[in-house]
């Protein structure tokens, strides 16, 4: 009885899905599409029906599942409201309810960068820890943020925002962000943003060589492949990123204090070299009593969202 | 029996003390001297004697009393411990236990600005609310972080720092904060920054009039008496300061998406006038699902830190 728990991670893409035991061992993983089409009518349905097929596999009653943690693309309120998902085309609905009534098993939903950051506190790069924030480095700047062990969610949904800390006044950056201001931290520090501060810093820089002028719409990696391969202009590249990431990431400790930063996504998978760059300004521009807060690399990938999820459940029942 | 609770206020040099029902109401308050010398070895001392002083008046038995509250200028962790306090020559040991043993009576520990932000969440401007951003417009810039109606001590009780974001990049900062480092959002926000921002822009603005001109060493309040007065260039100077603090407040919501900010300190005797003044930029600067973050007048003044206190109380008992 109660035995099994389900964690499911919904992408623009993918529909992440696994079955844990009560005591969060994870048993299997599968994945399946996301269909968007219809403003995403069929989306928790599926869901809905994967979890009964794998019930049905695995012979598992309704009685022996504990819940189905869930986690989608945008701002989720504590009572499970989602307000919007623009990849998956939806509006504002309660997503627990209705997978629910669904299912018919009990769930707990939460944003995806949030989740994930759960994720990695209880099985990943943030273990030991009850406090952290979770940066996510991909095409945006993500932020996850667990306060003593839990997701802190904001009033709106919308805490750990940290891609939207407003880093640079508007008049320093030409370029608009998705979320429609000006001089947004992840314009200066992810993926698209590090490709960012690279093509400006050549531009203005006309007369220094450097490897990444050969590439015509160079990625983040590239700027990294020729840091490693020691391209001096492309390590004053760098620093100007990690000098970026890391004094937003001084505002942050500034006002959270967390025991450590876990850095995951696309951009860390560089690794310690990240790590070791971001902390040399973090230090500097750090309160001194934060100086020492840990960096850490999460481990989870891509599963981070499906243990985070399924952790909903186990925290929910204490 | 356990009918009554103490709230104790250490500040550099006055202490204050309430004595409150366990309900939470202050029956009376008063004050003695905050003696600094040796170390400020004398301070809990005093504390405890006045304690037992009024518990004799009052003929108040040690079985009739909760519990004492403690707060005190310095970082303050979840254990009681304080590490250190520079205005009252302290260094590091634990504060609840120091005053446990003078007393016999229970302790709970914290900040003076996290309490005070307590405080004003229980009685005060931020009634209604359970996260809050306490800011506290004095010398410096104050900041109380309550999240689920609790304070947020962060792991090394430096959470709520508020003043030391780093706010904008050091080169564009010649003078030195408090803390060592440049750029502080206190150099540009609190009394002593909005003086600081007034004397830049008056510099740089030799042809433009203004009654400031006049008043050798103004204060923040001159700076707002003229804005009121209707002096153009003053309150040019005001759009400037409200224009920063608008930018650190959503600097802070991309990272909490409080429910509200609660403004406290002198310079929120402006009241409305400052809160328009500052929720004007904020609007622009925040991430959008958090726009409509609170904006709130402290109303508790100097006693929000024995409300407070008396708080910390009450919640150890839940």
């Amino acid at each position: 009885m109660g035995k099994y728990i389900f964690g499911v991670d919904i992408g623009g893409t993918t529909v992440k899905l696994g079955l844990f035991t009560a005591e969060g061992e994870l048993l299997s993983d599968w994945e399946i599409k996301t269909r968007t089409e219809n403003k995403g009518e069929n989306i928790l349905p599926d869901v809905a029906e994967a979890i009964a097929l794998k019930m049905k596999e695995e012979n598992i009653s309704k009685d022996e599942v504990l819940g189905v943690g869930l986690t989608a693309p945008g701002p989720v309120l504590k009572d499970g409201t989602i307000k919007g998902a623009v990849n998956l085309g939806w509006g504002t609905f309660n997503l627990s309810k209705t997978l629910s009534d669904l299912t018919g098993l009990k769930v707990e939903s939460g944003n995806d960068a949030n989740v994930a950051a759960l994720g990695e506190l209880w099985k990943g790069g943030g273990m030991g820890y009850s406090d952290i924030m979770m940066v996510t480095f991909g095409t945006g700047l993500g932020g996850g943020l667990i306060l003593n062990g839990r997701i802190h969610t904001g009033a709106n949904g919308a805490a750990a925002e940290i891609g939207h800390i407003p880093f640079c006044e508007p008049e320093d950056e030409p370029d608009t962000c998705g979320c429609g201001k000006r001089g947004c931290l992840e314009q200066y520090t992810c993926a698209n943003g590090a490709v960012h501060v690279a093509k400006r810093y050549l531009d203005e820089h006309p007369d220094e060589a450097c490897g990444l002028r050969n590439i015509s719409n160079f990625t983040s990696k590239d700027i990294f492949d020729f840091v490693k391969a020691g391209d001096k202009t492309a390590c004053k590249i760098a620093e100007k990123i990690y000098r970026n990431i890391g004094r937003g990431m001084a505002m942050i400790s500034a006002v959270t204090d967390v025991e450590a930063f876990v850095f995951g996504g696309g951009m860390s998978k560089t690794g310690q070299m990240l790590i070791d760059g971001v902390r040399k300004y973090y230090v500097n521009y750090a309160f001194p009593a934060c100086r020492n807060t840990d960096f850490k690399l999460a481990t989870l990938g891509n599963k981070a969202g499906i243990y985070g999820a399924a952790k909903l459940i186990i925290d929910s029942e204490d």
